[in-house]
């Protein structure tokens, strides 16, 4: 198969992390006989400095006339603490979503065994999960009208979803649930917002088609609760923007370290695929940063091409790689000298 | 000291554990030669049953005409899955908290030693946590303007906050960080929302009074994965009504039961005190809901009238029903007899 891939490495440990999906990904083409072109661009903080625009026209071009996209991470602390920053690096990855319609965030959280001893939660409540969390991720609060009184003294942000934005990333977590144990959770707070009841109103009706599969209904209060008390009674999680970005960072604890959680971004003609920790700024060029999220991600873009094959021995090879150890600082309480290169090496060497 | 309390006891176990935290209450009067006079009124689903109001002005009034208001619970799964419902109970608290202009939700977290191994997360990573959450509790999205397109396909909250909304809880949450351990985390989402910018600002300026304590700033998808990856990092956390409704229910998995925990809502003139816990439904008039998150709200109304002796004799009673293990099922494996009347009935005689 032949793939152009967009690569975005944007700011932090994003290059760092990249680069081992990179070269991952390169031995895949070698050992299948793939030819995966890869053109990089900048984003983010990067891309400001450059260009004084987050989200380049040249970098947008290029992900349009690619057939998917690997980014690294976004964020920068010097925008953080200036509430009045024109100008900020999350406003490149918000467009990139928004202009690709890559409208449904999917990310798999899992208890690896190898590492039950990781997490902060005691090995019996985590042992087996296996959760995929659809969010939606083109609407909502993200996207809605936002004000700024003149005299700045009052700030506001619009939460808005239509049936479409709905219909369309419930009938992708439906589908997931049916290749897994067919169920799936609706997180909402529709005891108080009008958005969640269409959330609500409109899922059911949707579920409708799918009567293999069973529907739940969880107010996000209590769903954040329950991630943490019973993860095992999840299989899909189905949830709105906000929601999503919360639950799903929550979730990462489950698995010991959010440097191992991937995700994927799909619409209806692109797709992307990223590692869920952002830029983590304190860890760049330290060689700490895990370098799996990534390559997992990488992973998610070969599935999504149905190169299962392929994704299938890349993730043999993350499993093999926390079995024997060769693993960053954070997951690696007996070798402290094992750098993100090192990892994405052993990896790539079992390729 | 002479006080007029209003009893809301409201939904689903809120009757069972309301009655718990009002013997508590007579019982201090008694020993400590106080007037406490009490006034029962309906709320939620039950006053809709009886009324048609979830809020019906006469219970209203008696708040307003009380110096303290003890609420039980809210919520009723026949309304929670028809989203097109016109009335539903939790109308009644939203009102209840707006009229009364109960700004600042308080939500105590604190990891009973007693308790360690009753959560699910490992000891060491709980062992000795205490955070004080300030959940701003009458504006966001919870207020703003909501819409509902007259096709039913389009349905949109608005999250606003003015410059004064945010200046006072912001006050009251520093205050509190002054008498413990000196440092106040913001969270918010202010790398997407205009109004997470303006909490940010507005709080930066606030802080500047407060030079004796350290100001923080999270974003709430990384604050969901720090609560759980270290809460004793935390001392007073100060948020928006949303994302403390998801923070504070997260929190609770810390102390091992969500039926433990208390909480104040403060304004300028009225105050209520009601456990975090809902009105679970499926536990009512069984007699195995923990009363303690309603008795120990007993006790956050004494503080509020400086009856500090009186509340801190609430809870040495408490930590020794805990730990004689007089606590109901979800906490107890040796003991599955306790009822929410005895640990009430054992609180009281200690008393
Ligand atoms: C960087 C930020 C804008 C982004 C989000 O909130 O969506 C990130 O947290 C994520 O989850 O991908
Ligand atoms: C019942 C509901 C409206 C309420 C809220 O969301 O505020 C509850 O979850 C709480 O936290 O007090």
């Amino acid at each position: 198969m032949k793939l152009k891939i967009a690569v975005l490495p944007g700011d932090g440990v994003g290059p760092e992390v990249t680069a081992q999906a990179v070269k991952v990904l390169k031995a895949i083409a070698q050992e299948f006989d793939h030819s995966f072109q890869f053109k990089y661009a900048s984003v983010g903080a990067v891309a400001i400095d450059e260009t004084g625009d987050p989200l380049p026209k040249k970098t947008l071009d290029l992900c349009k006339n690619s057939d998917a996209i690997l980014f690294g991470a976004i964020g920068d602390p010097k925008y953080d603490n200036n509430p009045s920053a024109k100008v900020r690096p999350e406003q490149g990855l918000l467009k990139l979503r928004k202009e690709l319609g890559l409208f449904a965030n999917i990310r798999p959280v899992k208890a690896y065994d190898t590492l039950l001893d990781k997490s902060p939660l005691k090995k019996q409540f985590i042992k087996g999960t296996d959760i995929c969390i659809y969010r939606e991720l083109t609407g909502g609060i993200y996207f809605g009208e936002k004000t700024l009184s003149e005299d700045g003294n009052t700030a506001s942000d619009l939460c808005v979803y239509s049936r479409v934005e709905i219909e369309r990333i419930t009938h992708l977590a439906f589908k997931a649930a049916q290749s897994r144990k067919r169920k799936v959770t609706l997180v909402d707070k529709a005891n108080v917002l009008e958005s969640s009841r269409l959330w609500r109103k409109v899922v059911t009706e949707v579920s409708e088609d799918y009567k293999d599969v069973k529907l739940e209904y969880l107010f996000v209060d209590n769903a954040a609760m329950q991630i943490i008390l019973n993860p095992k009674q999840f299989d899909v999680i189905l949830t709105e923007n906000m929601f999503g970005d919360i639950i799903s960072d929550e979730a990462s604890v489950i698995g010991g370290s959010i440097g191992l959680l991937a995700s994927a971004s799909v619409g209806d003609y692109f797709s992307m695929f990223e590692p869920i920790h952002g830029s983590y700024p304190q860890a760049k060029d330290l060689g700490i940063a895990n370098p799996i999220a990534s390559i997992l991600s990488a992973a998610m873009l070969l599935d999504h091409f149905e190169l299962f094959e392929e994704a299938e021995l890349i993730r043999e090879g993350v499993e093999k790689s926390l079995k024997l150890n060769i693993t960053t600082p954070e997951l690696n309480s007996k070798f402290n000298h094992i750098t993100t290169t090192k990892v994405g090496d052993f990896i790539e060497d079992f390729i």
